[in-house]
């Protein structure tokens, strides 16, 4: 998507020297806007458990990038070692995003395929451009089938704008582009349909009014910020038609999790009739574990729900909002069950979430 | 309550000088603690407006301790000019809150009993002091009240800690002391009953986080913050016994209007079967509205949810969180329908949130 009218992917290897992988660093994001260079097998794990780079799919992308960084740093005899120390350090980089073991998987397997390092290096950086383009393919697809839906509460609404609501960043920035929930708001806006997007802010990092408010403002969307417990609200006074999140990982039962307060979002949603939606690539799905309880739910330091980051008119500091020695706790995710759930948005097309009508979808059964 | 093991009140007629009232500064709570005195009419006013003081309960005494002022600074000649200048700036100070129209109003009552200026100033006085001792009283008898329900959930925990949410701050900073929502907590806490309070930050003022965090931190209650989108959750998984929220109008029929964001809260106890109460003097109950939407929600300054304060380790500053020009919109308060609502913890007991056990409790009819 734009960024002061230049188009941009979230991750990209850099033409000038492939041994560099170039990233946005979307920490500094609304008020700084930098490009990083990856150039150690450490840089991606950090990028991903810093945070420079967050988002189901762009996590799993970035670490693919991650392995192909480490065959760079190995040689004939510590091939192996280099290799399964990057796999390690990566998986554990971010614990519950499903994308990550996915993307991982399908590295390590297409590496074992090259007879070299050389061959392994040129395949590594073969399917990770691959996956990055599939993301951005499966996205493309999420927006074509979820426009449809934005376009038929349009046609009831006659010309009104259609507000649709979402939680932390299901957007270009967390996928290759184009993001998950926001395709369909993209596709819509650019082919005249009026929109408008209620952010919400989504604490505690706030990804919602840093990182989907500057897209969406970059890309010309109009959009209006509110904080975590206004969505309430305005769905009970009739200011939403429509929800769209993303999810980091969801069951083949069509339970989802995504940032926490999503679950919160999702029961405001059903109490007062508003369609649900869930925007998500079949990478994100997790065909194996069996209950929402199973799901291990990262806990993040209490520092980012003791502080804030933002801009104090010079420069970007974090400032305190507790009693210094009060506790915190950071619980990143929560599950919404199924029954709240309307339809999931995928690369196939809209489905019911449960594991019929995903098998069905996915595996023609 | 106690602040570094002193006494306070959240207001106080300064007892070597009565001509002084003295009030605690919220706003740059928890971060710095201040004592203000209130010399001049004009001084209650911006006391309210600029939220120095804030909560239901105590704005309504502020406004009655206001109007003495007005007197103490009238002759003869000016007395009614004086008393209705201030009134006329009181109520216009915080438009929405109930409690304030209350308050003058009785105030203003009990004022022209006096037959002269003297007898005036004297009854102004008698009378905010007893307003803000019922003040007192009620939130006792509240938490008195209420401490039955945190008892019957510790017993059956066998001695684990009671987790109680609550949302914003009900506390003793929002009345004249002990508060609403926590005087159950403040006085299970004394009685050696263990409680642990989740607080929800409560964005965009951080209520929550700034004034309850510090409340409960000051009087040694254990408590973790955290953000308003993580209540879900921890319902979900089974870590929350209790809700308590305050409330800044209840409907006869039982409809809660509280800080924005409460809706969401009692819509995720109601899906985990967890008891959902709201704390109430009966001043707060509205008999004449008769709808939900005919509740008029405050729209706040939009800079409210663009910024947050906090400290940077040298002073407090206010920081953007936002696309400078990204539009926000800042409703504070929203409606909990009744049905959601286990029961309402009053000065009189415990009722169903519905007419009929209101009007049995209050009129007994």
């Amino acid at each position: 998507m734009k960024v002061n009218n230049k188009n941009y992917r979230t991750i990209w290897v850099n033409p000038d020297n492939p041994l560099e992988v170039m990233a946005i660093d979307q920490r500094y994001l609304p008020h700084e806007f930098y490009v990083r260079e990856l150039k150690h097998p450490d840089d991606f794990v950090h990028a991903i458990s810093d945070m420079l780079v967050r988002g189901a799919p762009l996590i799993g992308i970035t670490a693919a990038y991650g392995l192909y960084s480490a065959l760079l740093h190995a040689n004939g005899h510590n091939l192996e070692e280099k290799l399964s120390d990057a796999y390690d350090k990566l998986i554990a980089s971010r614990p519950t995003a499903s994308n990550l073991k996915w993307a991982l998987e399908i590295q390590m397997h297409a590496i074992k395929e090259g007879k070299n390092l050389g061959e392994k290096v040129k395949i590594a950086l073969e399917n990770a451009d691959r996956m990055a383009d599939e993301d951005v393919k499966a996205c493309k697809q999420i927006g074509k089938h979820g426009l449809e839906i934005i376009e038929a509460i349009s046609q009831k609404k006659n010309g009104e704008p259609v507000n649709i609501l979402t939680h932390c960043n299901a957007g270009w920035l967390a996928t290759v582009d184009y993001g998950t929930a926001t395709a369909p708001i993209y596709m819509a806006h650019d082919k005249g349909i009026p929109v408008h997007v209620w952010v919400d802010e989504t604490r505690p990092r706030n990804q919602g009014a840093g990182l989907t408010a500057w897209e969406l403002d970059r890309h010309g969307v109009p959009h209006t910020v509110i904080v975590d417990n206004a969505g309430g609200h305005l769905m009970q006074r009739g200011m939403v038609d429509l929800c769209i999140v993303g999810t980091d990982r969801t069951l083949a039962n069509g339970d989802v999790c995504n940032k926490i307060g999503t679950y919160l979002k999702a029961l405001a949603a059903f109490d007062n009739k508003v369609p649900f939606y869930v925007a998500l690539p079949s990478s994100t799905i997790d065909w194996e574990t069996k209950e929402a309880a199973d799901i291990p739910i990262e806990e993040r330091s209490e520092h980012e729900v003791k502080h804030v980051q933002g801009f104090d008119g010079n420069k970007i500091v974090s400032v305190l909002v507790t009693p210094s020695h009060s506790k915190a706790a950071n619980y990143a995710f929560d599950v919404t069950p199924a029954r709240l759930v309307t339809g999931l948005i995928t690369e196939r097309g809209i489905c019911k979430p449960d594991r019929k009508s995903l098998s069905l979808m996915f595996f023609n059964q």
